[in-house]
């Protein structure tokens, strides 16, 4: 089984992607808990150079993006799905979606093809979406990078960009909201990922 | 006009790229003169990450080329075509698509895609295929990089594939004879173009 989180920045996608591996290896199952941009050496150095980098283009923001993705996806989440793991994976395709799909305006379709060219066709089974409305996010501590640097304006695009994907992919997004007690929302996804598997 | 060369290492494509910029200018054009990867701050660090840098997957390859590809059309290679230059381009999508696409085997169609994608749909107007024996080209001499010393399985199938290119896409690639002198290379490369053009 593969899950991924999604969610704006600061909407608890670490949290609870912990709190699931928690739960998951509670009850006896091998969990390879993740993240991108990074999770490989490529992606490590691929991340510093979006977040912190020159300025670039929308599409040069999306191919690199798409290169952490495809090395991650061939070094690490394949063979653990192929040996029988979960594989959670903190943000994954739909981030790429929200913000450069919808958020910069290149378009979901395009977007999503990018993906799913270099990673061999890769969709979580299940993908756990944090919404919090934008205020309480950008309240919650922390230091910006290039992307949250250009404020409000994105981050508005990406959060409205979230939940058209949510309704355009029923079948495979869970939506959650995320202003609540962090034990509160991890009950919630676990009761709901039972449900569908 | 945009012209690309494409060849082997060391097959003599960055002094033909300088010769023809010197000829046209002569002519009184003004003439852009770039390379790939690189031509950027994010291209030369996207570079150094390619050649030098982990070991990758042919995906991640691929779409780290093709991400800097995207800024260097975004930033150097549209706004100088737009105002009127000659933009030659020492390398540009025909080696990811013999390098990545048959070198590698992720398939011209979808390299060409995914590359398409990013950079706008920009192909050049005339690319110049310089060929070269495999071992004269590894005779010349130059401190190998990491996609070099995958040694001469990978480079002959990528100057097979150059070839291969050069017939599908005959309107546009023009095949020179890249062992002779430099001078007699160039002549013959300014009367080509100036066939077409």
């Amino acid at each position: 089984m593969f899950v991924t989180f999604e969610g704006a920045d600061r909407s608890g996608k670490s949290t609870q992607a912990q709190l699931l591996r928690d739960a998951l290896e509670a009850e006896g199952r091998e969990v390879v808990l993740t993240r991108e941009p990074g999770g490989t050496e490529l992606g490590e150095r691929v991340r510093a150079l979006v977040l912190d980098g020159p300025q670039m283009g929308a599409w040069a923001e999306a191919a690199l993006f798409a290169a952490s993705r495809a090395e991650h996806v061939e070094e690490v989440i394949r063979p653990a799905l192929d040996r029988g793991a979960v594989v959670i994976c903190d943000r994954y395709l739909d981030s790429s979606l929200a913000y450069q799909g919808i958020g910069r305006g290149l378009g979901v379709d395009a977007v999503l093809d990018l993906n799913l060219q270099v990673t061999g066709g890769l969709l979580p089974d299940v993908t756990v979406l944090l919404v919090l409305e934008p205020e309480v996010a950008a309240a919650r501590a922390g230091r910006p990078d290039r992307l949250e640097r250009e404020g409000a304006g994105l981050q508005g695009r990406v959060a409205e960009g979230y939940l058209e994907l949510a309704e355009r992919f029923p079948e495979r997004i869970v939506v959650v909201d995320a202003a609540r007690p962090p034990e509160e929302i991890a009950e919630e996804i676990h009761d709901r990922l039972r449900q569908r598997s």
